[in-house]
């Protein structure tokens, strides 16, 4: 299947692009962006003209920032285009329920991606917490922004989350493994004097059973952290690596050929599948914690960021 | 059927007893508060010790500040209880999908009522609206935090939504008026230097045909002001008094008998429906607003609020 890409910055090179290369599914026939190209794809800078020019191209996949994407998702869903969103799925919930509902309108699928639910452990993660009972449950997301996300100033501005647009990635996998549902109850969001996105939070959940804490911090330079810590009756999962790698009381589970693949190939994979059952996938439970997190949180200014 | 009230506050006192000693439905059985009482009604200070002295009061509300009322809901629906709960109705958007959750599984209702949307012209102005084609829509909410929130020390802190606590009343009444979805693209936050929730803010909307703007603001002293406007192609709507009066093109709408009732004798003849018919109305779009508002809002400390 054709499909057409839009926003050509650094995760549409990293990422899409080169899933999209390597899918037996898909093949790259158009991109729309400012200023990015892919060699050898025709190219557009407005959107309105690539689904005029180009009726075949079926798919769109938006990695725009998620401040501009409402728009132009609605204009690929209203010109009849199945639509995969980058992460977050939207600036605000209430543009996404208005989307899938613009997408059920004209039968179309939609799928809000969530790439790290695809790191290569989270389904034996799953399975594994399925029947267990939980005591404790931790989440450290540590990087270095200045690493992950050079020049990109939009993540430091309204709507650009801050450490959330990391600490979503762990909300996506928390929500995906836990069989009880969370709710926030407590947060402290540590935002930089010059800036309005935090650089730090630390959260408290409840949950049926366990304690539940998350502490997301974008000032760690040196390793990176990104683990998930299960404490139950029967044992203890780590997931490491952002969900690449799981043990289970200390030992190291083996991954399976299939794990081999990659976050963004098993994206494409799904939206292969979601586009041939004309399905909708809009799971909005990681933004929903993001929001509660942004309303419920104690702010404290701490000193300025400077790239 | 009898009925037990949780939370005996200035809500309940000036709204919820009244409304319920008038009901031809409802007879106020117990309450349940720290330190309100209503007099000739048994009087708990544990919802548990409450629920268990009276497996015959079937129906609970709850006019408890956000913060807690998750884990009271919680109990009083595992209890097999009804619940009604006062707006918003919870302190995170996850919360309530979990309480929902619960409320399916033990089959009861639950019910987040909204009193603004039972003003009495409401539903005159969502029937004028339901064919007109909207060119411009602008809500103005300022009031007197001083007068209407004395002593409420809640209100400032995280998760007390500051000036959408009124805000949110109007974005009740907007959800239910107007035919199209909205979605926040802006917004401006004023924060008192010494408190965690804005006491003003400027909204802006996207919407398929009309300027959607709002002005939520709660240092308003002398008159009072709960305004919707909304100009459309064939003529002019203004919401006044936070829905109780309407006019189009300038001219006062009369009132009908049964908008003589008041918002929150009508929440408790809603309550008495939805229990009889086993429903659940738990609408959570003026909370996603303020949600996104939270998110996406650009914050500017104001002077600090001494009350």
């Amino acid at each position: 299947m054709q499909i057409a890409l839009v926003g050509i910055g650094k995760i549409a090179v990293d990422q899409h692009v080169p899933s999209i290369a390597a899918s037996p599914d898909w093949e790259l026939a158009a991109t729309v962006s400012r200023h990015g190209t892919v060699e050898g794809v025709a190219a557009y800078t407005q959107l309105s003209e690539m689904l005029d020019a180009h009726p075949e191209i079926r798919v769109v996949s938006l990695c725009v920032p998620p401040v501009p994407r409402f728009a132009l998702a609605a204009e690929a869903i209203r010109a009849g285009r199945h639509v995969m969103l980058e992460k977050p799925p939207g600036a605000t919930l209430s543009e996404c329920h208005t989307l899938e509902a613009l997408a059920r309108q004209h039968r179309v699928t939609l799928y809000a991606s969530w790439h790290s639910r695809e790191a290569a452990m989270v389904p034996a993660a799953k399975a594994w917490l399925a029947d267990k009972k939980l005591t404790r449950f931790t989440v450290t997301w540590k990087e270095d922004v200045r690493r992950w996300h050079p020049g990109q100033a939009w993540i430091w501005q309204p709507g650009g989350l801050g450490v959330f647009d990391p600490g979503i990635n762990a909300l996506s996998i928390v929500t995906e493994i836990l069989p009880d549902p969370i709710h926030l109850t407590a947060a402290t969001l540590e935002v930089p004097e010059n800036c309005q996105a935090p650089i730090g939070a630390q959260l408290a959940f409840a949950h049926p059973t366990a304690q539940v804490d998350m502490v997301f911090d974008w000032r760690q330079t040196g390793d990176q952290t990104w683990e998930i810590e299960a404490e139950t009756t029967q044992g203890t999962l780590k997931l490491l690596d952002g969900g690449a790698r799981l043990q289970i009381d200390g030992s190291e589970q083996g991954e399976d050929a299939d794990a081999l693949k990659g976050e963004y190939p098993r994206l494409y994979a799904n939206l292969a599948r979601l586009v041939a059952r004309g399905e909708i996938d809009m799971d909005l439970a990681p933004m929903r914690h993001v929001a509660d997190a942004f309303t419920l949180g104690h702010r404290s200014l701490t000193e300025p960021f400077h790239e």
